[in-house]
Formats: C-alpha cells, sequence, structure tokens
C-alpha cells in the first residue's frame, strides 16, 4: 500500500444542526447536531486510510480547538504532523431546516504567523522522501498567500512526488502555475480557472487543455451527477454514476480524490480507477461523511458504474450538465 | 484548602457566535466563534480550583465529544472522574446579532444508559469521603428521573458531606427532598420551588422559609443586580452588588455558589464569605466566561460590595426587584 501525506492549511469544525425550523430571536430545541473536524486534506486522507495506505496528515492547526482533531486522527490511524499555530481552527455551523432551507453561519479562524510558511516548508522536508504522493486539499486561511500554496506544490515536486491539488479562487490559479502532477477541480472551479462559462463540452475541453498547458499532467473534473473526466496524457476518460439517492454530498469531491489515488498510486488501469474512484464518490453522497469502501452496497455500485473513452461514440460533444 | 467534588450530570458545549446580522437561508460570515465545555458543576470547579481548591469533577459524560472537556480539566487542574457514556454531549448555540437579538439552538444530549444511576453511585462511593463538601449543579438529562437526583443528595448526605444543590424545575423540588445541606435558587426558581409569582419581600421570605422546612440549612437566592439573599440558622443576610457594566450574566450563579462555597468552607464569617461571594459574581459579568478572583478590579469590587442583615433598618419590607 501507499504512503501519502496530505496537507490541509486551514482545518474546519463542521458543526450539523438539524431542526424543524429556525425561529430567529427565539429558543430552538433542536434534533441531531454533529460536530465534526473537516478539511479536504483530512478527509482525503480518512479514505485513503480506510483503504488501506499510510497516511501522514500536515498543514497548520489551531491549537485551541485541536482536541477534537487529535481525537479523530487517533482514531482513524492518521500520523498527525500538523504544525501547531495559535488561536483557533474556524467552526463552519449549518443549519438545515426540516424544509430544506439551510442557513451557513461561517466562522474566522486562526490568525496567520508570519513564519507560517517557513514552518511549514521546514516540516515538509522530512516527510516529502518518506511518501509515495502529496494531496494539497482545501481553501486557503485568510492571511495565506496564494504564492505560499505555490511554494509547497513546487517543494514536493522537487522532491519528486506526485502532487494532487484540490484548491478553489486565486490559490487554485497561484497552484497551477507551479505544475502539480494533478488537479481536481469541480465544474465552478474549471470554470474560473477558464474566466469563462461552461456552456458545452467543447468548453469545458478547451479549459482542460489550458490547464494542461501549464504543466499539469491530470486533470480530473468532477461534475457531480454527470460523473467525472478524466484528462491525461493516456487520453480522456468519462465516468457515469448509477442513479443514487442523495444525501450530502459534501464529502463526494474528496472521497473521489482519494480513490484516483488510491488506484493510480496502486498501479490499476485506468479505467479500473476511475471507476473505483466513481462508484466509492457515488456512495459516499448517500449519507453524512466520507465514503466507505466497506458499505454492503459499494460492489453493486462498482458494478453499476460506467467507465468510456471521451468522446466515445454515444457522446459526439452535448453538454453533460 | 478544602477539597470538593462537584457533580454535573447534564454536561454542554456552548458556542456562542457573534455576528452583524442573521441571514436566514444564507451563507453568513460570523465574528468571533468560540465553542467551550460547560455545565453548572464544570464551572463551580472551575471557580473553586482557580481559588486554590482541589476539585474533582464527576457526572455524566458522552464519550462521542469529551474531548473538548477533557482538555479543559487538564488545562484548570480539575481531577476528572466523570462517568462516559455513549453518545455526544449536546451542544448549545447562541447567536448573538450585533442588534442585540439573540437565538438559541439547544441540542439534545445522550441517551441516558439504564444503569446511569448505578454507576453514578458507585462512582461516587470512593470519592465521597475524600471530600469536605459536595455541589450537584445544572438541568436533568433527558430520561434521568428526579428520583435519581434525590438518591445522589442521599448518598453524599449519608457519608456526612454538605451537598450544595444548584438545579430547577423538577430536580430542585426532588433534590430539595431529600434535605440538601443548602440550595441556590435564583427568583425565577424559587417562585417555581414556592408554586406562586415573589412580588414582595414577605413572599421571598416565606418560599425560603418552605425550604428550610424541607430540611435545607442553607438558602442562598441569587436576585441578579438586586444582590443575594442568604438564609441560615444564624440569620438572614443580604447583600447588594456594585454597579457593574454587564457583559454577560451566564456565569454568575456558578460563581457565587463557589464563592460561597469558599468562605463556608474556609471558616470565613458570614459577611465576609457572602461579601467575597457577590463581588465575584459582580467580577464575572463585566466579561465571558465564569469568575476570575484575580481579575485587576476585584479588590475595588469587593470594597464597595454591602452585606447587612435583613430585614436592616432601611429594609422594611420593600421589594428588591
Amino acid at each position: 500500500m501507499a504512503r501519502i501525506l496530505t496537507i490541509t492549511l486551514n482545518p474546519a469544525l463542521d458543526l450539523s444542526v438539524e431542526t424543524p425550523t429556525l425561529a430567529v430571536g427565539e429558543v430552538n430545541r433542536t434534533g441531531n447536531t454533529r460536530l465534526e473536524p473537516a478539511g479536504k486534506g483530512i478527509n482525503v486522507a480518512r479514505v485513503l486510510a480506510r483503504l488501506g495506505h499510510s497516511v501522514t496528515v500536515t498543514g497548520l492547526m489551531g491549537e485551541g480547538n485541536a482536541s477534537s482533531f487529535e481525537r479523530l486522527f487517533a482514531a482513524e490511524g492518521l500520523q498527525d504532523s500538523f504544525v501547531r499555530v495559535p488561536g483557533q481552527n474556524r467552526i463552519n455551523i449549518k443549519i438545515a431546516e426540516a424544509g430544506g432551507r439551510v442557513t451557513d453561519l461561517n466562522g474566522p479562524g486562526f490568525r496567520i504567523p508570519e513564519d507560517a510558511l517557513q514552518r511549514l516548508e521546514f516540516r515538509l522536508a522530512p516527510l516529502l522522501p518518506e511518501c509515495d504522493g502529496v494531496v494539497i486539499g482545501g481553501s486557503l486561511p485568510e492571511g495565506f498567500p496564494p504564492s505560499g500554496l505555490a511554494a509547497l506544490v513546487q517543494q514536493a515536486s522537487r522532491a519528486g512526488k506526485p502532487v494532487w491539488l484540490d484548491t478553489s479562487g486565486e490559490g487554485l490559479k497561484a497552484g497551477i502555475e507551479a505544475a502539480p502532477f494533478a488537479v481536481k477541480p469541480n465544474m465552478d472551479e474549471l470554470s474560473g480557472l477558464a474566466g469563462l462559462p461552461l456552456t458545452d463540452m467543447t468548453a469545458v475541453e478547451a479549459a482542460v487543455a489550458r490547464v494542461h498547458a501549464g504543466g499539469v499532467s491530470h486533470v480530473v473534473v468532477s461534475m457531480g451527477a454527470d460523473g467525472v473526466l478524466w484528462s491525461s496524457p493516456a487520453g480522456i476518460l468519462r465516468s457515469r454514476v448509477p442513479p443514487v439517492s442523495l444525501v450530502s454530498t459534501v464529502c463526494a469531491g474528496d472521497t473521489l480524490l482519494a480513490g484516483m489515488l488510491h488506484g493510480v498510486l496502486g498501479g490499476q488501469p485506468d479505467e479500473a480507477a476511475l471507476t473505483f474512484a466513481t462508484a466509492l464518490s457515488a456512495e459516499c453522497v448517500q449519507h453524512i461523511g466520507v465514503g466507505n469502501p466497506e458499505a454492503p452496497d459499494f460492489s453493486s455500485l462498482l458494478q453499476r458504474t460506467r467507465v468510456q473513452p471521451w468522446p466515445g461514440q454515444n457522446n459526439t460533444g452535448e453538454m453533460p450538465l
């Protein structure tokens, strides 16, 4: 099994609250309430650990409320190598009413110390030679420059390790300029990168080509219910997900990314790797939390996930959305 | 210094969120966000520890999110003897808008195991001989019978330890029937006990007399800005708090109770004990969190806190509220 290092620069505590209705200015008795450590790199790490890989998690961690994270790392068998910084990790509250209305309250995180990038680079130095691949996932904390993210991509690349980057906005732009091995944008992120709306598959392909032109070998576009497009030097593959009953898409992208790493680092044929990753991501959206490769219906999902070269015979350029 | 045992049956994680306005159904970027372990017995314990006492905390603790509590106990030097139960401690969210409107979202807690009372009694058995006093503080978790609270009061009393009870509703009624050494109702709780509105001091005194009649030696009535009434076999004392600028009353009652235990177990004269406890409670309302005996203005608050016998020369029965 592979040894993987995931980097999360902006971890969060996600608090999900279910309530019949939200009465503002009143005392509301709520239903199910869950507090869960989150952050893309951490989510990817959890899935990879469940798939049997040896995973080290690093990044920046507010020491004020680190204990929920530490407990999770211990429970999931993740090696904790986070750089501690003063202050609290941000807390994001999601209030879901029975009628479907969702109110988000996203809190501020720790203040970035001036030497944050330096400390991260120092922490990465001994970890990089010991890993087979690097994931950099999630948003940049306020005050952390996009150029800092690019520096981390370069450090890992210089160490000869493939970097899988999953972020958005300015961080994604700056990260791509540092030519990571792979990026996993969703349609919104890809559209932001291309600077134009992706109204048809020609536009998607053009946007993907632009990412490749920057020196990125693998572009994995997560398209929600429309599956995944994986563009690499070997060509373009498109997966289609079986119909599932949707509960939460929160960890779907992270699960997809973990599944891709599992297949690619494990030397699976491309079709098999994409089928596995897509099916695991479909498993994920059926419940709260990251995808579970031991779910009873996973083998059925796997059998019902289709992968074809793109554009295929029946896929002559129509928009998948 | 004294050895004190505090019991919290229904601990909570308090999450305070400050936001300019709360836009329902939207993504809100919030300001200051604080997640803090709470529960009356735990708050009282924190103040007592700051006053130099040796404090053990016990009660029921959901193991699912115990780590924030464990971290607090370690940081404040509290001996952790909580009985772990499956599930999560309740999370209470308080969203404060800049305009003053407050929205509360109070979550459900763990499910009470059938053997909860038995396990608590078993846990208390070796702890009681080692302490000088017992505090039972806070609400009862759903499914924990008021008779169970009475059983705990009786167990401590049989061990010869004075029990200070601070709860409300049916728990307070059942607890008083077990004749604890002291209770600390606020005006609402005292009114609930008496079964009538406390429209003047005659009614307050009648209600206090009724509590004494059940076998309770000390009744400490916290009256907010109107100070504290302490009725004991030695008579009735009334304290008046100096004017303070109010920020939060959340921990004021817990701080008062801790201050009273500090004075009474320390053998202070009654007037001195009540003055200290009242002043510390006044210190507490000036900020978020429990009272701080090392606050720079505490000695000034102490000097400006007045205690007199009740009814005094200038206190002939008028309503304090």
